[in-house]
């Protein structure tokens, strides 16, 4: 896959923002079934796309096989959540009191508009050209174009062919760092939607903040998903927790954005030796890039040289082109604002973080930065200490998991993936889960505006018969009486 | 009021943020019988606060009047918002086929922290202190800075005493460029809004978005609000257009965000002679402020030295520290992009565009920058032509007004105030109405945890009798067998 040419970037923008109006007054049961027309070409071509993707990425085959079903299930429900609820129809009718001051004012979203999407390279099919992002704003009705990640083309021109496939000129994939630059800032681009490393999205955040006129820019950045665990949780299930955390930060060879970067342990935990096993039995893999073999190997043995910081179990080494699991260990003493140990280090590597007492676990979940994930292992004693954590960890994290481990996202109605900076560039949204699309919408409202020049969603009669906020309450009814003619 | 110090400042982001978690916490009812309590204080004092108004803004005691009525009945509403529709409690229960992938989770919104509001001088009361930014973060559970605007300070200390009575140390009133510009980057600010001039706002914009950890910025900028008038209905209702164009254009002296600063025509619709009456017979007033005397003025001079374009009536000339209203004329054919007249001029002038055609109309409408407003004369034979309208300024505007005029808006759950760059700095949010309150939180998923655990809004007996998305369907009801231990 070549890199996008000027002329090539041109055509796409060009195609997009035509075809944007048409695209997004399509009926809603449209785009649904288009949305369900990609997930099961996506189906049906599912051993082969594994494969490729598998040469591209070194991800094992089971797992994008998991993936591809997750993908194609996020796709089919952003398709059925284009049931009006993201639609946000609100009706106030006139106050038969006061007319002018007062007057009818109905609101709906609609779509923003050309969307660029830049891919991510470690779910090559959830968050890539037929992830997410790419779906939700298809289910907004705005077009899009994704910018293909370097670390598997060949896969993301197949999946590409086969989205343009159904959506045609709503669809267009372009690659290279250049046209994504390119992209970003032109005026026919209204939103933008990245996943990936802190500096990558920064620098993209910039040049969409920058712009003459800005755009909203939603990015999935870095993330610790610390993981703290109570004195009663380490006694009474310690090897339990053990295991789930190697589990949890080895799955896909650490390369997840909900890896637990962090375990706080109670000191005297005991649980060393297991952990040590259970991270040995794991065998080394290659990751999916050579730079990413290359910067992970940098930032472990940077955390190797930090005061107060040790190495489990030393013994591992990483193969020529493959990298084993390590877990290094400190204490909450040792940390401090700005300690590397609280920066993510991306790949198979995570640290332990030994605590006192229930006020230094507090302080350090003070230092932790914004996180997607905060999970708390704890017991029904735990109640006094739990809330003081909840408390801290509410402001510091998108989603709190309860006795279990991060990785692993739900895409259902309640999902929350995206949090406090540098986690997200916007904690208001989330990049999975029905409300992914609301990053794609903005509110238009109609004054007095007659029955024949309404949206569907908005006129007396609730053809659509979806939910609407109509003088207040939600009612699924009609407008009596208050309609402007 | 002098300039807030450094030392001032300090305690005054000091005490939001200490307080912000117990008042984010705060029962909702709690709340809203604050703002009520506000809202209250103000419409006990109003005739007071007029005066001190009027002396500080020069704005009519009739319009200050409905001003502090607008304010406190819109207190009063965000107060009554806070019925749990912008919590957005939404709950998957465990589904039992797969409990692992797909565990309870259960969202909901929660206060983004210290909000920093920049309040405007055109509307001392709605959009200042106790304005629509402070209500809906205050609803929202956000401690708020106010920095006040340098037009109205002694009003801003009154008012701002009122809330700091209720509101204590989640409340605070800063004053000076140098306090406002130091807490838009202080860290503990986690949200600023703000309504004013587009540089102003384009600077302050851009020290949020700069910052380390970015933070939201709700800016509504210059607004243009063009009117379009198709030929029919200039020739039905040209004299009722023509005089509600100039009392539009000329409320508050002009000195509104909602203003017509453009009013597009047929060619030869003989409306002339009946504006300039109009606008004629309309004395001179004092705008705000000298310096918005002298930009205005100097507004105004460059538009007259514009190619092509002509006033209207030029023999009313303005008095030595007041301002008269002025009409300018030009063409279609005259503009192009960049144009001055598509500029905002912040003061009593509009200017009237003329137009040949159906297609002259739409390629004018493409020429308009993103507006809070659009507005359309048109009759029952107009479908096709408003048809095109509609459909150029739905994604320009952020509302379509209908034989109306833009300026007054009314507080409600439909109400859409923001648009498109250059008129707000993000085009999904509204500063006006019930949607509002949204710009300051964000969600929080909770995943498998337990009952005693989960804020009130989440529990499976819903105690707060709100509306809940559960498994996909709204309900008041409880959620039965779902729940986790």
């Amino acid at each position: 896959m070549t890199d996008t040419t000027t002329v090539e970037l041109e055509h796409a923008l060009a195609s997009a923002a035509a075809v944007a109006p048409s695209f997004g007054d399509l009926p809603l049961d449209r785009r649904s079934a288009m949305l369900h027309e990609v997930a099961d070409a996506l189906d049906d071509q599912r051993d082969q796309l594994v494969a490729l993707a598998q040469q591209e990425t070194h991800l094992p085959g089971t797992r994008l096989t998991g993936e591809v079903a997750r993908t194609t299930g996020q796709l089919r429900f952003l398709g059925d959540v284009i049931d009006g609820a993201w639609l946000r129809a609100t009706i106030d009718t006139a106050d038969s009191s006061d007319p002018v001051l007062r007057p009818d004012i109905r609101s709906m979203h609609v779509p923003l508009g050309v969307v660029l999407v830049f891919s991510a390279g470690n779910f090559p099919f959830a968050f890539s050209v037929a992830g997410g992002d790419t779906a939700s704003a298809l289910a907004a009705g705005c077009p899009v174009l994704v910018k293909a990640h370097p670390g598997h083309p060949h896969l993301s021109a197949r999946v590409g062919a086969l989205v343009k496939e159904v959506f045609g000129g709503a669809f267009s994939l372009i690659s290279g760092v250049d046209a994504g630059r390119a992209a970003v800032v032109d005026p026919r681009v209204k939103a933008a939607a990245f996943t990936g490393s802190l500096a990558g999205g920064r620098a993209l955040y910039d040049l969409a903040t920058g712009r003459v006129d800005p755009i909203p820019f939603y990015g999935e950045l870095g993330s610790m998903n610390p993981v703290f665990v109570t004195p009663n949780a380490a006694r009474a299930r310690g090897e339990e927790v053990a295991d789930g955390y190697v589990a949890s930060f080895t799955l896909a060879t650490g390369q997840m954005c909900t890896k637990p970067g962090l375990l706080f342990l109670p000191a005297g935990h005991g649980l060393e030796e297991r952990v040590a096993s259970r991270a040995g039995a794991i065998g080394s893999a290659r990751l999916l890039e050579d730079r990413i073999t290359q910067s992970h190997a940098a930032a472990r043995e940077a955390l190797r040289a930090t005061a107060g910081v040790r190495v489990l179990d030393d013994t591992a080494s990483d193969g020529d082109d493959s990298t084993r699991p390590a877990v290094l260990v400190t204490t909450v003493a040792e940390l401090g604002d700005g300690s590397r140990v609280l920066e993510e280090c991306f790949g198979p590597t995570s640290v332990i973080v030994e605590y006192d007492d229930d006020d230094e676990l507090i302080a350090a979940a003070r230092l932790v930065e914004g996180s997607l994930t905060a999970t708390i292992h704890a017991e029904p004693d735990d109640d006094a200490l739990v809330e003081r954590l909840v408390s801290e960890l509410r402001g510091r994290a998108g989603r709190l998991v309860w006795n279990g481990w991060p990785t692993g996202v739900r895409v259902a109605w309640a999902t929350q993936h995206g949090g406090p900076w540098p986690s997200s560039t916007s904690a208001l949204h989330t990049s999975v889960g029905a409300a992914a699309i609301d990053r794609f919408v903005r509110p238009v409202a109609f004054q007095n505006t007659p029955q024949s020049q309404l949206p569907a969603a908005l006129r007396d009669h609730n053809e659509l018969g979806i939910m609407r906020r109509v003088n207040g309450g939600l009612t699924t009814d009609d407008v009596h009486g208050g309609g402007t003619a």
